[in-house]
């Protein structure tokens, strides 16, 4: 499936371009400021050296405009599609100086998107026939949450919430503060938010049996076993109508070796956290060609 | 070796926070924001779920902080700390709403850094013994470099350039685009930029003997066999005297299986992007203990 | 039911503080400035000169800690409160040339958020003990949305979606360009964001049916007439369990003459974009006492 | 008379789009983004739903760049026009979701800015064949002040000072808190700020009359009743040259109903807050219609 | 006379020193941070090294306390005060590094804007006796204009408009782009925008009288001789009340060696741009006594 | 030599350009925005009036793209050209209210830059022929350092660092807050920032000695005497080959009278703050010529 960065996200990596140029260029670039001619243009490939997915390809152009408003660049390829080792997933023209200026800060996103796109795509694989889903979650790179959440779509996951403002969930953390009761605390919840998405975290089986009968929509299972789970699947074979809607995603220590024995119990709903905080970026070239 | 974030890092660290709470909170916590006191205050434990080197352990004051003017944070180890699973690395005190409401963005930063400075800590401990320093790259996360280029130095390990502003490097990108030769370029970057120092990148023996001996201050050994890093640490040590103080670094697909004997070879320097762009998480938890 | 701005809306204030204070005090106040003391200091009473309810208090102490880090602020309402004219609201302690700097800043915001908050009570008093509540829309003014949805609440209404990114509602333009039927465009939208709640808007009987029968969770009336309204509900009645879980919402046109009907019809909610676009400003002054 | 917004508000309404456009969009719109194809275009018609006075229509262009680059709008009326319900002010084209995203942050601005043109509009006119002009004042929307200013001159409307840097007022609190005369005032200020306007705030004729003689360049008349007005205006008239020099301005109070025979008294300016804080907004529309 | 920067200079200095420090700290102070301890505490002395005006001195809490929150600053002069050499004007004390690293963006605004007030005191000293005013103009460093117009008036000079927002000027320019009579040039603007002080620059004898009978408040002489402005003084004289009211303003090549005979001439007003464009720094130093 | 502001200067150019276009501005240009024809444009031109060398003439396009988008230069001398009173540096073409309305801001930053060049490039002529370059400081204004830096440039100079992150320098505030002899400071800092110039402050022949002998890469002397300086430079001849590369840095006091005889001392650099804190500024003007 094609990806492209909608409006909102190009507007904020217009934003988030103008902090990796800071940071890399600072008062400037002693080399090629000083050996190249900004009057001369020159032609780079960006170059897949690993097979992976891409994702954020975009990001070329967003980069490249900042340091030359003259700046093209020609696509071969988009964010989602599969590439192999020496693919060339775009070409960009630009002066000299900028070229050579951006490299860096043009890789270090894009290499990062993708290799979260990989990962997920690995995980995707590997669930496949299932009715389990990958889902990301809020353990994101502070400021590129947005990036990483595309980054996982592109890689053929699914969205988590996006914050704390967008669906609700119940943790342990909320029940022993506020002395509620789960059913209370869901109710209270209902009232002030009816319409958001809400999600019970459970530690037991016993938790998670009141949590679908206290009307959550999803239930997580938060690091059960195996069997823990598959108890809670059948448990909710038996339910009525409503409880039965209530979806179950299993949540901690799921690595691409353990995925599919999960994926195979029957929840929904996989979410992995290592998606974004713990994967290794594809390795990607932007190369002089002339 | 205990590290401190300095003066610098603590002011960019206070606007990443902005970043990393507009993007958790957006409108609101809709879970905590509900079902919790503002009057009341509650006390959580950053714990260490895996061993690991701490990195950005102050940022939890710069996150709750923002969230809670009267929030507490206690230090029970400091950054640089190599930390058993199960250890606790500090507490936090503050209003229940602000506590849940920010431990996401203040385990994401944390986490990521502590993985960061945990990879270098593996890297360095390999190469004890040698001549041989760790060094990090500018593959690094838009916006994050100067955090994570504090991290490798928690981890023991040295920091290469900031940026393309602070020293220079000339690759074989420049010398194609600008037709000079190297001992051109170095003389010109020397006139203009007295007293930067200068590397260059080199992709065979005869280059980097070219290098040594045009004037570079290390010469870059890109992704060299280890015999022929072994020839050119020989051929150094047939130089005079000006040759002889050229460093040499290794660049290029070191890991933590292959870095022994690379360390072996002589060389001074050993960077690696993947302390920064592929260091997995270290697995932190936030959670309330009253 | 009290009312306080949570860490969130507080930390969008304290940025909103500076556009307020930079706009009235551009390059100094020239007046105050000339003729008072910064040494001394003065107290205020912020007093409501119409009956209303009050919204956006904590205003003052964001504005006011801006002009004078010392300066202090009680409280005699909070927000929620339904004031009568004459009432005393807070009380501010600042330094003389802070407090009249100050004035007309905070004033501004506060009765603009008391005059929405003062006209969503008058239509939830005139809607009790029928079905429907009160909601907001997207109708608000640039920049401010956080501040007059909060407004909202304090005067007894409910939130609509926050904007385009928390709900999904399709309306005539999507089906228009997209070429989808109502059915395909729900379906695609479902499979897209899982969890997400759905609006239909309806411009007939038919559309409304068609809406309610494809799954929609919420179908909009819109500019129905009274009659057309108490079919629809009828409608609803017939149908089985899922579809009768379907809310029905009134949209366009309703004023305060008119909400009582509607409200009566059995609708659950009734959307109002006068409430954030057309309240007048509730009265309220700062008088130096001392 | 035709209005445009100048380049410094077409400045500021480049920041203030972000704003808007920001807090609409957060995420991302999840309706149009999954619906349309951003690859195809579709047409858009501001269109006027009741009788009003037009301002802000540049707001358009300034949305839809922000979305698509390649958005066109062209005009069929400009500020300050009084167009009759079901008057096309507008056309935009721009991609499909870029349009659909962009409605409501477009409508918003120029429907409030639209709204106080209108409301100053029905003000003028009332006070047309006397010698009253009607001014704004400083209870403006925090942050768009510049904007409201331009809508009441797109009504006909006149400006007050812009705020407090630009001109002095001497009101009740400066007399108070400094404990100097209205006279010592007035000197001090003289001297510290020559040639700026000089405002004297008085609450009964006497305070009036003293102000007119110590030299105020305008004596504004707070909460005056129409005897009392016409009183001062009289009084006036029996001074030397300096002295009738001063402008008088009425403040307080002033509706639509009462403002004529305020504006018959004889004086020079009618200042009336609501016509920012409290002018309903002007009933406009986006359709798509191809 | 003392002086003291506003509320609003001070929240205009707080943003300031974020781009000082942020420009000299870069990625952190290599020096101090490396040798210094950040718990132990230094003390440093202001000096003052040549006789001069102080201005600005309140920036350095400004600066310290970015780099440290328990910096305390002691005052022993105040803006305006006019020092000796060797006098010692204020004491901070800090943690060691955030002493040193703030030392330089500390001395840079003072010495600045001190050798603003101090060249504007001898222009000052230079006519006194006579009716002429110093008056600093447009021509200051970007973004420091607030800065250096409260230095002019720290030297005792006072300060002409703020910018083209708060008062006219027609300049030969606006005729003859607009084609205007200087006479309808003035009735437009009084017209759009009564109570702003208006200003008509005269390259003539003849000028200067029709902008005097056309009405301006001010007439700028532009690089009259001695003689002709002695001619336009007195044909002044000769006039009605409300021309002799017209101020006059010798602008153009003014020195510290020729102010005195143009201020003898009778004139009010004589602006000088070098007060801000040239002067040189007052040196000072910051050095650590304990 | 022929200069251009490189992309990261242009990137800061843009910043500037708004604030310094803000502060100028305010609420728009009174006299301007009520004369002028937004239809109808103007021609330019860009003349020096007093010989001088050029610097930051690029200024001119940033300033007014961000006024009129269809703004147009031309250019006629570029930086670092030494130009004769009269001559036409640029030429620009834009509406008349964006050409009237950018005019000050535009001069500001161009007057200062050349001015700084001018200031500069009079020391360079006086040192030719001796092995003395003229160096800047960190003692340059506020947020423009970046900007003065490259004025220097222009003018024949060369940079000293950046700020404190890019080079190294002990001066006696370090060694006293540390209670470091200086050869430990400087052991201690190799260590910690290898590859970074490191810089010695010397108040004594002694302290020089010691700082070659230690292994600074440069000993500065401040406030030395010429025969002092003269004495160093001989010392250094009797070192060994090691010591002889160390150079030798003049600083403070030296001005155009007496700069000769310090630079035939034999010393590689001459650094002089008033290069960028006392530099008067060069006069121009930006004339409408149709």
């Amino acid at each position: 499936m094609r990806h492209y960065m909608d409006d909102t996200l190009l507007m904020l990596a217009d934003k988030w371009a103008e902090f990796a140029l800071h940071e890399d260029l600072g008062a400037g670039d002693l080399t090629g400021g000083t050996l190249l001619d900004p009057q001369k243009r020159a032609l780079a490939e960006l170059k897949v050296k690993r097979d992976g997915v891409l994702a954020g390809v975009q990001w070329l152009e967003v980069i490249f405009h900042k340091l030359d408003p003259d700046a093209e660049v020609t696509y071969e390829a988009v964010d989602g599609d599969r590439l192999r080792q020496g693919a060339i997933a775009a070409r960009v023209s630009a002066s000299q100086p900028a070229l050579v200026a951006g490299e860096r800060s043009a890789l270090n996103l894009i290499q990062r998107l993708s290799g979260v796109a990989t990962l997920t795509g690995r995980f995707v694989d590997l669930v496949e026939g299932t009715r389990a889903m990958i889902f990301d979650t809020r353990k994101t790179t502070p400021g590129l949450r947005a990036f990483e959440k595309y980054a996982v779509s592109c890689g053929g996951g699914a969205n988590h919430r996006m914050g704390l403002y967008d669906e609700m969930m119940i943790k342990e953390n909320h029940l022993r503060l506020s002395g509620l009761s789960l059913g209370d605390a869901i109710r209270r919840l209902r009232e002030k938010h009816p319409g958001k998405r809400l999600t019970a975290e459970a530690e037991s089986i016993e938790q998670a049996q009141a949590a679908m009968q206290a009307g959550a929509d999803i239930v997580m299972l938060d690091d059960f076993s195996l069997d823990d789970i598959r108890a809670v699947v059948k448990l909710r074979g038996t339910k009525d109508e409503d409880v039965k809607k209530c979806q179950l995603e299993i949540s901690g220590g799921v690595t691409l070796d353990t995925v599919k024995p999960y994926a195979e119990t029957g929840v929904e709903r996989i979410s992995i956290g290592a998606l974004t905080h713990s994967a290794p970026a594809l390795d990607l070239s932007l190369k002089v060609v002339t």
